[in-house]
């Protein structure tokens, strides 16, 4: 944590403020991975970063000291103008509250050293509100980890923090961009492989009947677009769909990791 | 079906075009309910609609004509230029193509006169985007209906129409705008009500062990914002948590309907 450097009285913050400055530049991904830190914004993610040990500074308008007084209790934070947290926000209707926390996302070999049982695997994803969903879908399944593949989204984008619902602090998040090593060492680590297509020669509800589901499991799933690669996907250890019983052509990538991972979680716990 | 008025030769139609002016209108709920009309944009939701024998009439621009052939082959539509098209369009990118279809919910007595044995009710729900997930996502798990119940989103609102990737077009669609008459149809139409709630008494697992999912169902879903009225969660047969594993607070809407549909449609194969 800085030290708040105002004192009473002092000049609030503006968007020239050379803190404030910086911690807009984190709205670019270079600038994030340049510096470790990213922002999270809003009390509720602020209230998590707090409790995850993540934050380095905190900013809030005077409306927002107001509203969030129990939020920043023996927290130090900077007062900024509503023009500096505009440009600070990524919402249109800021909540008066953001932290620059430090990036906390861990390497895969760390992630895995703790036998997850269930880990979620968003590969090539370029949404950061489907990015945020899947951390947020994953942690309530009790997933442990999420690891972002290939060319994916980056999970410390602003969109995605919010859309994370506070889960991006909750999980081991790992960025890894060679997506086929991190299926070996998945594998490796003796997760079970399953690859999400809407293709696939295995049925979700056949693997919920033999009990295989019960096993520890990595979920892959691909982008919206486009699905997962298909050298990936006949790589892992099965390609399930999840079953179409109506007329839609497929699941939005949040259903669809909701439908998978609820099943994993069902069968590990029965 | 409108004739095509245009000849070969002929001007392309422009923001100016009455008839032009008239579909843009239709970005508007109260001119979509006084005309009885909606649009249906791009090329996969012009498909659906046109298998659904709701199209009045279709625009395209000169672009979108020489990449669509196959969808508008038999088809009668006008070409209008790039900028009608962008006045029409709700997306900043449009393909092309856009339908204006009649409206085509029904009335709450005719849609439950079929004997829906999963029906999805979404109440009060005011996020287009989420509107037409739960659409997709029940036509998915093979959901006959799904009722918007209450001061609820127009479900023909451009954004929920995309969002529903088609399905509004394959599942009947109710606008009821009385929640507590709705519940109580459903009841009396033989179907289990079922309301989920975050602190709901009874555990999605526990009524998907008993056997009790495989009989017909209508579940209940409140926006993402506030939840189910408390009326209607104490008026349903039970009210479901979906239970939370990790440490999540909740799962979002999109999520959370995926996993209860889906363990009813699992319950209702087996």
């Amino acid at each position: 944590m800085t030290q708040h450097f105002q004192r009473p009285g002092d000049p609030l913050f503006t968007q020239r403020t050379p803190r404030v400055v910086a911690a807009v530049k984190l709205h670019r991904r270079r600038e994030r991975d340049k510096a470790g830190r990213f922002l999270a914004e809003g009390p509720q993610a602020v209230r998590e970063a707090l409790a995850a040990g993540a934050v380095r500074e905190i900013f809030v308008t005077e409306d927002g000291h107001a509203r969030h007084r129990t939020l920043l209790r023996g927290a130090n934070f900077s007062v900024v103008t509503d023009e500096a947290m505009a440009s600070l926000a990524d919402t249109v209707t800021p909540q008066g509250v953001i932290a620059v926390c430090d990036l906390l996302d861990v390497p895969l070999d760390a992630a895995l050293a703790r036998a997850p049982r269930l880990v979620a695997v968003a590969v090539e994803i370029r949404d950061p509100g489907n990015a945020g969903t899947v951390l947020r879908t994953a942690d309530a399944a009790g997933a442990t980890a999420v690891i972002f593949a290939g060319d994916a989204v980056d999970p410390f984008n602003p969109k995605c923090v919010r859309a994370s619902a506070g889960s991006l602090f909750h999980l081991d998040v790992v960025r890894a961009p060679d997506a086929a090593a991190t299926l070996a060492a998945l594998r490796d680590a003796g997760l079970r492989t399953l690859a999400t297509s809407g293709y696939g020669a295995t049925d979700l509800d056949d693997l919920a009947d033999d009990g295989s589901l019960a096993r520890p499991t990595a979920w892959l799933f691909g982008s919206e677009a486009h699905g997962l690669p298909d050298d990936l996907r006949d790589a892992a250890d099965a390609a399930v769909r999840v079953p179409i019983h109506g007329r839609a052509e497929s699941l939005n990538l949040a259903a669809a990791a909701a439908v998978c991972l609820y099943a994993s979680a069902r069968a590990q716990r029965h």
